[in-house]
């Protein structure tokens, strides 16, 4: 069996972590900022010593090849992104690149025989840190998004995504862009960001797609008078009427399937005064899981919730929903395979956070792998994963890319 | 019995409604702001004209007295401020500087005889709106505040209440300020801001006292993690934590005295992103009720709350709290006195809001009497008092000033 270099892993996690680090032990790295180029720099330097040849597209997505010894067969890519949330971790996004770059140095290395070219690949602007949505270029190069819209989307300091695209000196052709024609397969590594292969002592995640999601805002309506001066029988209070609501949601949602998450992570209160009763609370309502049947079960649950709760009036409306995506069946087998050959334990499991894999899988066969996040830490500056976990699993990465190259 | 001029009480209210007038039926007339000088020049051109002489203190509050006659008398003083909070109504605060206008108006008019001297008066920034505290002159000039730090209270735009009050022309001196050697007894009306008497179809409120109260803040401590993919077993979400103490303190605050009124008017969500289980949330929580002993079992409700709802830990935190104030029973009778001569219906009653008499009542001898508040509103621009109903609680004060100058 191969595998990759643990040291060599290590030292580009350290590298990388210097590009925005925040001094305490994260990284603040919004795509096309100045740190961002530090590692988009870093990435050419190194793979060019691959003598890999680098190409851009025009949403600055970064394609870094190396030829196998077939003409004209399609490319396997390896890809993920580079930018992080704001006190962000040195994981999320970035091992993703890091094991693209790491597989392709283990086969120039090690001069591993292949037929197919490899390619390693970064996504711009994945988290939408600066410029909203997330998956923006993954979303445009899949046909999701709208181009002209994603280039006029703008920072809270106002400058649009097109002009920062335009300063960073990294577009390329249109022509470069990922496509079914030009490329077998896509992988991405992630780190779970989530707490199940710790908790169950698995070492690799075999990610077998992407959970459907609705997520909606429910709104209770009150009337807003002196904390000092209404007696309790005059009230409708809205925030007592949003718990109630809260609590009954959780009541009914906890009678459904066991795998299904929700979450109400965001509230508004108005006024918002501790001497006013609320008149108006508008909150999230998060809900994912695979099947499609469970995710018609919320919506029933939320349609069925009673239109009042202590004397004020509840709405709800639906913000957005995607479906599940599954990932490529013969691609997932081979992560599978692969994990069972180097001895690693696993779990087959969907993602439950979204990924620019997942708008790649409606275009092309695509696969995941994940690795523990420890205590299920992700998106803050505890997000860890140690230098063992990522090398077993772009070991799995790799071993899959030569599974393919067999075929 | 002698009654002012609904007329003149017409006039008042429209003429006052000018100044910092918002176009939609309220007013925005920030304390020492542009507006409320205005409001202050109208005070002084009708109060000079009635020859009543002026003066302010080091607070800028200002007194218009007319002599009695008899020498040597303390003044009968009616106050109340003319400041409003932002988009505010015609009525809270300048109805009872209407009150005083129109009681000396009526006395000079009418020649109606009097051996006290009779004061109207300004309060300066009761609201507190631009310059924290609320009822700040008051708390300065009945000892409850220190004058240093409020002169260097801030608004938003960082100018001092020091500056303010030194450019407002308006600053006398300290000797002027309300005294319980040089006055009598003080005197406020005041919209109820409550639905009250509307709803009871009482027409004036016989104040007896300010109910006490406490301030808490509540907080509850989860885990922040990732929405979609933590499993709903690993979770510590704070909000429902905080859904969960909500409805615990209603069910247990409502077992006490049917007159206690609380509210958790506040609430703050940590980090409040839908994506994101909230790790942290801090609400209030503001009880008030006359009797100490009911504010006492608040407290022991609270006290006795569970420390932990859902996996959550859950904190509490007294923010702070004012004693029960009971306003001078010999005045009090004047005003249910004066109330039953006109034959007017009344209820005796407590403030649940905070008003410049509660400071006061520590003093001095002080009574307030209140107007229903149409559908309960205040703090708001449907605000609003009938011209019959403010001429009613304006004849009651008149009469409950020739009842204390009768002894």
């Amino acid at each position: 069996m191969q595998t990759c270099s643990k040291e060599r892993v290590q030292n580009k996690i350290e590298t990388f972590a210097q590009f925005g680090d925040t001094g305490n032990g994260g990284i603040t790295r919004f795509s096309l900022s100045k740190e961002a180029l530090q590692a988009r720099e870093e990435f050419v330097k190194r793979m060019e010593a691959l003598s890999a040849e680098i190409v851009t597209d025009d949403m600055a997505n970064m394609y870094a090849t190396i030829q196998g010894t077939e003409a004209n067969l399609p490319r396997i890519v390896i890809a993920s992104h580079v930018d992080s949330v704001r006190n962000g971790g040195n994981y999320d996004g970035i091992l993703g690149v890091i094991t693209a770059m790491e597989v392709v140095e283990t086969i120039v290395t090690e001069k591993i025989p292949h037929r197919y070219p490899i390619t390693a690949m970064i996504w711009t602007n994945e988290e939408g840190s600066l410029y909203p949505p997330a998956m923006m270029s993954s979303g445009v190069v899949c046909g999701k998004f709208d181009k002209a819209k994603m280039l006029a989307s703008k920072s809270a300091e106002g400058k649009t995504f097109g002009e920062a695209l335009e300063e960073s000196g990294y577009i390329g052709d249109e022509i470069n862009r990922l496509n079914p024609k030009d490329y077998r397969a896509m992988l991405e590594l992630h780190i779970e960001q989530g707490p199940v292969l710790e908790a169950e002592e698995k070492q690799i995640g075999v990610v077998e797609g992407v959970v459907g999601m609705v997520n909606y805002r429910i709104r209770t309506y009150g009337q807003s008078d002196h904390a000092g001066t209404t007696p309790m029988q005059y009230r409708r209070d809205a925030l007592l009427a949003a718990a109630s609501a809260i609590k009954y949601l959780h009541r009914e949602l906890d009678k459904l399937d066991s795998n299904l998450v929700y979450t109400t992570g965001e509230i508004l209160c108005h006024p918002n005064v501790h001497t006013v009763i609320p008149d108006f609370i508008d909150f999230s309502l998060d809900a994912r899981h695979k099947d499609p049947e469970v995710i018609k079960q919320v919506v029933e649950v939320i349609k069925n919730m009673p239109k009042e709760f202590d004397k004020c009036q509840v709405k709800y409306e639906e913000a957005w929903a995607r479906n599940t995506v599954d990932f490529n069946d013969e691609l997932v087998g081979f992560v599978q395979k692969s994990a069972d050959a180097y001895g690693y334990s696993s779990k087959k499991m969907y993602s439950g956070a979204g990924h620019d894999a997942q708008y790649v899988a409606d275009m092309m066969p695509t696969a995941m792998v994940f690795v523990p996040s420890k205590d299920g830490h992700s998106h803050c500056e505890p997000e860890y994963t140690s230098v063992e976990e990522c090398w077993r699993g772009i070991n799995v990465v790799l071993q899959t890319v030569l599974e393919i190259d067999k075929k």
